[in-house]
């Protein structure tokens, strides 16, 4: 269990969300790089109110910040490059297989995570706004659109790129676990495929356990879980 | 001028593109960092008819693909963090220096362009829409927050770190320009200050001409420039 009061490595996480963001916060990414290279971190808690110069550490006030004492960083995408820096396990070393895994971080977050987002949100936490059920069918297009080129692209591979199982794939999965909760998985059954895939890792269920864990031991009184 | 039919590096752009999207476009992003690293590069130009097998390239059928006959990319973050490996103009080598500007061009596409986009679209294609009107004052709010927490972090720097110019700063201009389109920099003086320091670079201007000058070649009979 790589969680270590005593690490180098600390990672911010949230100490409670509400159940629909359940699985969803973005320090899970970075634990799950963690369980997948065997190191040991700590976790620095912060309520929903976050200490007022947290914004020094995380300029938009959000989790998860890094540091292993030598480098400070925020964004899950840069943290998981760092990370896949440190050995072969995440991360191909030839030039072209690198950057193939970086690539799809930055298609995960910039091609595909908004317009998923964007979707899951009008039928989330602003479903029975106005605004938001006339914005459905564009957001839904627009997202489907993404997943679909997606699902063609990843076709009957079992990761990204084949068979390696790199950071790409990582953050790739953790974008399907949003679409799925928005439903939007449902026209594209390799993505789903790919998701569970990605689920079914021993490295995956030991951190989103542990995230779940955190958020059980604090659920404030008199609110459902 | 890097332009040149026989490098090895070759960018895709579009032939042309509407007024709106004028400059916008992310192969500017390459060109740019091409232009400042000095390196020469062809450019292999798409009608708005991509052809067919352009999905095989970049699987969400947009520009920029990149190749320098050693990888094939697709992602401008990914594309200008490889460029930036190749010397030390855009990237620090020390481990922090070069994380912080990774940190950044993730947070350009990641924490600020999503939202500065859509706020953008809603005023400029989407004006007209009753649900574009109505999403208004939550896109309005949501990407105001980034920037002013963006701005809150750059202060009075000249850069994002303080000195010297990175891939972070140079994607995040880019999302600049698209926030100024949406005409949302007008509560951070500051990030618009640092968008004219950025557009004031000899490669930055360069790089403009260049995806204009292919523009207006290609300028459609009986439309509007």
């Amino acid at each position: 269990m790589p969680i270590d009061p005593n690490a180098s490595i600390e990672v911010t996480a949230l100490s409670w969300v509400p159940l629909p963001a359940n699985g969803l916060v973005k320090d899970l990414r970075v634990r799950w790089a963690l369980e997948e290279l065997g190191l040991d971190y700590r976790v620095r808690l912060l309520g929903a109110d976050r200490p007022a110069d947290y914004v020094n550490d995380q300029p938009f006030n959000q989790v998860p910040y890094f540091t292993d004492g030598e480098v400070h960083l925020f964004e899950s995408g840069a943290i998981l490059q760092y990370l896949g820096e440190k050995s072969e396990t995440l991360l191909p070393r030839d030039p072209q297989g690198k950057y193939r895994a970086i690539q799809w971080t930055y298609a995960a977050l910039n091609s595909v995570e908004p317009f998923v987002q964007n979707r899951t949100l009008l039928s989330g936490p602003f479903a029975g706004e106005e605004w938001a059920r006339l914005s459905i069918p564009h957001a839904d297009q627009m997202a489907r659109l993404r997943l679909t080129r997606l699902a063609d692209r990843l076709g009957d591979k079992q990761w990204l790129e084949g068979d390696r199982f790199t950071i790409g794939d990582l953050m790739m999965v953790t974008v399907m676990r949003l679409a799925e909760r928005g439903k939007l998985l449902d026209e594209t059954p390799n993505l789903a495929a790919y998701m569970e895939r990605g689920q079914a890792r021993p490295a995956f269920q030991r951190a989103l356990e542990d995230q779940l864990a955190t958020y059980s031991e604090h659920q404030p009184e008199g609110v459902a879980a």
